[in-house]
């Protein structure tokens, strides 16, 4: 029976950072398993996350953002890696799936399937792309793209104010760009007013010229330019990133009939199974609990691809491991002011009629008289009642360490008592002894006696 | 009833992190209250985990290491600080106080009384401080010593390589002169021994001379020298900074018959108040719970003492506070190798007959392909049958935000299935997809499966 089971057929369907985090999982669970791995693009575990860096010339070659190779796969891990292949159908039925590669066409039986397409990003008018001077920026092939032709132009829009696009707003600034930055919403549209207003005021004093409230209706192509219109106002660039964020990419999963969640991604399980108990499912084309709101959410982050990956290749092998949702911690940096959040903010506080407390501060990064002298802006959402964070949002130096703290409390319900004598670690090089985490829960504890 | 409380006399018996801290408190939640506070030295709330900083040169005047002054509390604070004054004894059934000060000899009756006398530092032998290029590092007027001191000397022994010893190195070091640590056991001795030796080894890198084994038997003054002997070898410095640790000062707590606790230190309830109910205690003078072996602990650290000090304030005042205890975090660098631990290393996991699991890993401090290219090299003892991190070593860069994450986590016993799953933030600049955190987790977690 062991036996059987450890020489099952498992084939995966994209090979980013979810699908093979399960292929490595799997083999190492499931010895004597054939793993099929088909990925449409020329490169399989690649980060996706470095490509503004690549753009911006940190990280000099494109080849560095690929963790390991397709050969290294095969030749180290006996994983069957297929790139430049792509699903075309999956026969829920037959359990079998068909592909086309520069070989031709081809299919192939499977006994489990890891669904991990991933996700595309959001262009809301598809003829946007019909030119060589838009791009987006998800795949190695954007940054290569970008980089080769990024010498022609000067006045570069991004259009898209979260944290890709802040990032993209960085790397072409750095390559001596003049850039502007259309957004919809406001700069960093996940954090609150007063939050965002820290960093757009930072990113115009850093040359960029932020349009906030600014809703892109159509993007038109010229033989050497691209003009952005608002419907009011028309302007014209050299070049146009979009940055919009990504939809999960379901269309194989509606083909085979599986369910799809109220957020438009795919809906699994707390195993990532999805509804076909064939099929697991992992990474940016899946939804998962969250944590503090305790519905559904969608949260393409690159840590929570590579655990689902990881859980999904568990179960899958015959273990029971639970996805126990995310909180949806991410972090970036704008030249030298990082930008981080977790969990909810004050508008989604509101919007889900929590009975909140915020604490606003602003604080001394390390000790008052240890330069450099700087700060971190914090937001801690509490919730009154059940006296835990919620959600935090921070601006300033330094702050990976107190929203990596901020995200385990908030992860798993530290209350505000037990936060405020959590043992941040003190020296003057790195904290004040009454560090930001610990003050933000003295105000709130005040508060609330 | 409240109104005659709320005027009662208090007097807080040192200036330093704790006493201020419940000086402050007091005041907030006893606005009528009178409070005295008897400070020894020339200054209160001072930080003398700053006077390597300001020796070393990073910190360029020893006022900065004063986050507020006396005359800041008798303004702005309504406190009654009194410095250079030293309390001579306490009488506990008149409830009384006697001091001595530049004006002469003096008492006062209190209602409820903050002892807050600190530590001092550790010397075996009284008369080797007989000597103008002998010194200690627990006091601001200590910083101003030595710094008017060192020009006249070229070779300085630190006699004790843990905190502050490996602090005064780096001062010393960067201050040109010949550095010699001498230390009994091994350097950070509260650290694993394969810890100890990455740090070690460093410092023999940066010029550092270091004598591990080597056991002060006896401190000559010379006129213009100091000779240290280990009972075998005698070398000859022209200063000797002696930092071997501070013990609880305790002598008022005896004097007045308070108990004192199997640490030697001070013993203190939960709501840190003595045996005597008219007395708290809080500091580098009181032993406090330690959150991972559950027996009491000396932990003269500086969050805890402002802490503390805090708690205090606040059970005096009428309130009712816990002090839960402490994991003892702590933090420091030499150069750029950080430095850190929170909890038991594995000599007291052994030690305590805990069936423990240690992981031991080096792993990149960022992604790996973004510069500078730094890691951090992690231990953290498990505990099998509970699952929980009972202790961390960190060394390397970028470990604050690590340690900061697993001492929540130490202190509040989250297992390591939910550390493997917690939100640490991901972006190329801060952190792998992988954290050092998550991996050590999943090594733990696919060891005891």
């Amino acid at each position: 029976m062991e036996e059987v089971f450890s020489m099952k057929n498992i084939i995966i369907i994209g090979g980013g950072a979810a699908g093979m985090s399960a292929a490595s999982r799997i083999r190492k669970l499931l010895p004597d398993s054939s793993i099929k791995v088909f990925e449409e693009s020329s490169y399989v575990s690649y980060a996706p996350c470095g490509v503004p860096y690549y753009v911006e010339d940190t990280v000099k070659d494109i080849n560095q953002l690929v963790t390991y190779t397709p050969e290294f796969f095969t030749r180290e891990r006996n994983i069957d890696v297929h790139i430049r292949t792509r699903v075309t159908s999956v026969d829920a039925g037959a359990s079998e799936v068909s592909f086309v590669s520069e070989a031709g066409e081809g299919s192939a039986k499977y006994d489990y399937l890891v669904l991990s397409t991933g996700a595309v990003p959001f262009v809301p008018v598809k003829k946007w792309l019909d030119s060589d001077n838009v791009y987006t920026v998800r795949h190695l092939e954007d940054g290569n793209r970008i980089k080769a032709n990024l010498s022609r132009a000067s006045r570069v829009a991004v259009v898209g104010g979260g944290y890709i696009g802040v990032e993209m707003a960085e790397a072409l600034s750095r390559q001596g760009k003049l850039v502007t930055v259309l957004e919809m919403k406001r700069i960093m549209p996940n954090l609150d007013q007063e939050i965002s207003s820290t960093i757009s005021s930072y990113m115009k004093a850093k040359g960029i010229t932020v349009k906030e409230g600014f809703e892109v209706k159509s993007v038109e192509n010229l033989p050497n330019a691209v003009m952005i219109s608002d419907g009011r106002t028309t302007e014209r660039f050299d070049a146009v990133v979009l940055a919009l964020g990504v939809r999960p990419n379901i269309e194989l999963a509606r083909q085979m009939g599986l369910r799809i969640g109220e957020t438009g991604a795919v809906w699994v399980d707390e195993h990532l199974m999805t509804s076909n108990k064939e099929a697991f499912a992992a990474g940016d084309s899946v939804e998962v609990k969250d944590v503090v709101l305790g519905k559904k959410r969608y949260v393409p982050l690159a840590p929570e691809a590579n655990k689902e990956g990881y859980v999904a290749g568990s179960n899958l092998s015959g273990m029971s491991m639970v996805f126990p949702g995310s909180a949806g911690a991410a972090i970036t940096k704008f030249y030298d002011m990082e930008i981080g959040s977790v969990g909810i903010n004050e508008e989604e506080a509101k919007a889900n009629g929590i009975d909140y407390y915020a604490v606003k501060i602003k604080h001394n990064a390390r000790a008052s008289y240890f330069p450099p002298s700087e700060s971190i802006e914090m937001k801690v959402i509490f919730d009154k009642k059940r006296k835990v964070p919620l959600g935090a949002q921070l601006v300033g130096s330094e702050i990976f360490g107190r929203l990596s703290t901020l995200s385990l409390a908030v992860s798993y319900g530290i209350d505000a008592e037990k936060l405020f004598f959590s043992g941040i670690p003190y020296a003057p090089p790195f904290a004040p002894v009454w560090d930001s985490v610990i003050v933000a829960s003295r105000i709130f504890n005040e508060h609330v006696l």
